[in-house]
């Protein structure tokens, strides 16, 4: 009974890429021959990248040195969008699913997973009465989980941007890994973290792209994941998990139109949750009186934590700044954070890193 | 705040691909205007189909009707396979991710996600000592679990192919929906299903498709991974979930490599595990004496099932044909089970299907 599985088995001519140097340098290679132009789609650099062809008909290009991390990309042959035939490690995403490549795995990361104590991602599906479809979300149990505890765990719920899925905190922003590490450390209290889908409305996805530039489809995405959220996914959460129903105990925070998502829902219902976190949030209406009726300063005083971030060369920079003019003209107060970056997830993992252990009495 | 990050957001020009009729036809799509020549990979075909080219540069292929079943496929560009640009829906694997396209979702069928109740599945990390290196597994707990139940529960433990990766199980072989259903129509005790990462050496990565055809890495990899379950994943699941300690309550199955593992280890291990269900299994050397060392009528007679099965199309059917003579010429007692098909997870999942009633006094 020898391999004859693999003689059928047809590949790829062999081509390395990408290939990782020691001082972080990348080199990014694709055979296609026949090619009249292909370009290099890399995270957080607005334009692509060109690649040049050699006589075989690969076309390279390298970059950096970078600093470790992860960074998603893909090539561009003549205008279609390629995933690398040569790397088999995915980003998933609903819409467009890229190439992952790590930087700088040789040291320590906060966001690899490394030898401490891990805790475990669970994986659960539901019908939701109110939207009408099968959903899914993913929990974090912290090392040494205790499903019968009688002290309960804190817990926050992470949300995903436009077009991930919700994987895509634990298979993109390592937030496993991140906890598992900042937990090892000291850092971080044991937390429970619930990372639902983040759709409101499926047509946000079904419409593609063009759903997010819709203003009224946005708006129901919104307010219909917000009650999604309250009514379905946190009574399931509390229902199958040791979590504590104290608003001192709840934090919600995300990305993109997830950190939307949690100003909304968090801003909105400040009787359920004490800690704020939006990183790089869009999609909101500018008319924040509107966006957030009846937020003042006592109401928002009550918070522990409103934490929100956006990096410097994200194009959502600006619309995040009248955001958070408008905060101040109403003296509501709030931790301001920029960092160096665009709308990506090395922003975002940098994000979860600085924001968890203001959860709960870390440090 | 409007949606500026969206209008960045760089897309290839929409081509539908796949295109699903009602009646099964599926209809691929590749924009791929200078390539000389496209062809469809698709599971389960010896050989790629052809694709024509219209005006627009646009190659197309259509197939079926096809039976209602989930399938694997990449587009062959000029020799490169390449993932579908216009599918998000992605087959995990270690060595060459595809695309899956699903046929017959409007009737119910057992491999998808249906309206009973679900079970969680449940991802856990650990450092092996045995083999020095990060490993995970995933366990299926089934619906209603109870985390300290007195009664315990029986466990499968259900293994990939190679070049599979664990996820395989349930992201491919969408062991848990199978199992929800199979339990929701009252055929499946419930059962805990325990998938790990099936090798016992990353060689048979890092080296690629060559070391399927080693037979001494094949060797290797097949003891070193029986002795980490043995002594490494049982023990953690054990300690981490209420399973049952007794041989009657403990199944080993698997799929190809998997297949080969689950009879390696069960057969050398009847005390442990009363059920043994090999899949195509593939990479067994052929001398079954050298191979099942002390396996006798005697021994065999302790299991209550040992199933075996193949697709009368799969490469792997001469060989399995082999290992069942030699069984027969033992007078060791099996299941056969030949079923139309290839090496292919369309197979797989149905012999999950039929696999699983067997155990544990299941119907």
């Amino acid at each position: 009974m020898l391999g004859s599985l693999v003689s059928s088995v047809q590949t790829t001519p062999a081509v390395e890429s990408p290939e990782v140097q020691p001082d972080g340098k990348i080199t990014f290679r694709l055979l296609d021959p026949n090619a009249k132009e292909v370009k290099l789609h890399f995270e957080g650099e607005k334009n692509p990248l060109p690649m040049m062809r050699d006589d075989a008909g690969v076309w390279s290009a390298t970059l950096g040195p970078l600093d470790p991390d992860i960074y998603a990309y893909q090539f561009i042959s003549d205008g279609v969008f390629l995933m690398d035939p040569s790397n088999s490690i995915i980003k998933p995403n609903l819409l467009q699913p890229q190439n992952l490549v790590r930087v700088g795995v040789a040291t320590p990361q906060l966001w690899e997973v490394a030898e401490v104590p891990h805790g475990v991602v669970h994986h659960h599906l539901f019908k939701s009465t109110l939207i009408g479809d099968q959903r899914d979300f993913y929990v974090y149990t912290p090392p040494g989980f205790e499903p019968k505890a009688k002290k309960k765990y804190p817990v926050l719920y992470l949300l995903h941007g436009y077009s991930d899925d919700a994987s895509a905190w634990t298979a993109v922003g390592m937030a496993n890994a991140i906890l598992d590490n900042l937990i090892a450390q000291g850092r971080v209290k044991p937390m429970i973290v619930v990372m639902p889908l983040g759709y409101g409305t499926m047509e946000m996805i079904r419409l593609k792209y063009p759903a997010w530039d819709n203003p009224e489809l946005r708006q129901l995405n919104f307010g219909m994941f917000s009650k999604l959220l309250l009514t379905e996914v946190i009574p399931q959460v509390e229902s199958a998990y040791p979590v504590s129903t104290k608003r001192e105990d709840r934090a919600i925070a995300g990305l993109s139109m997830g950190g939307s998502e949690s100003l909304l829902t968090g801003l909105k219902n400040i009787d359920k949750f004490a800690y704020v976190g939006a990183f790089s949030p869009g999609g909101l209406g500018e008319d924040y009186a509107i966006e957030f009726p009846g937020l003042d300063v006592t109401q928002a005083s009550q918070l522990r934590v409103l934490w929100i971030a956006c990096g410097t060369s994200d194009s959502l920079i600006a619309a995040n700044r009248k955001l958070k003019s408008w905060l101040k003209s109403q003296s509501i107060g709030f931790t301001d954070i920029e960092t160096p970056g665009a709308h990506t997830w090395m922003v975002w993992r940098r994000n979860l890193v600085s924001f968890a252990p203001l959860l709960f009495g870390g440090k």
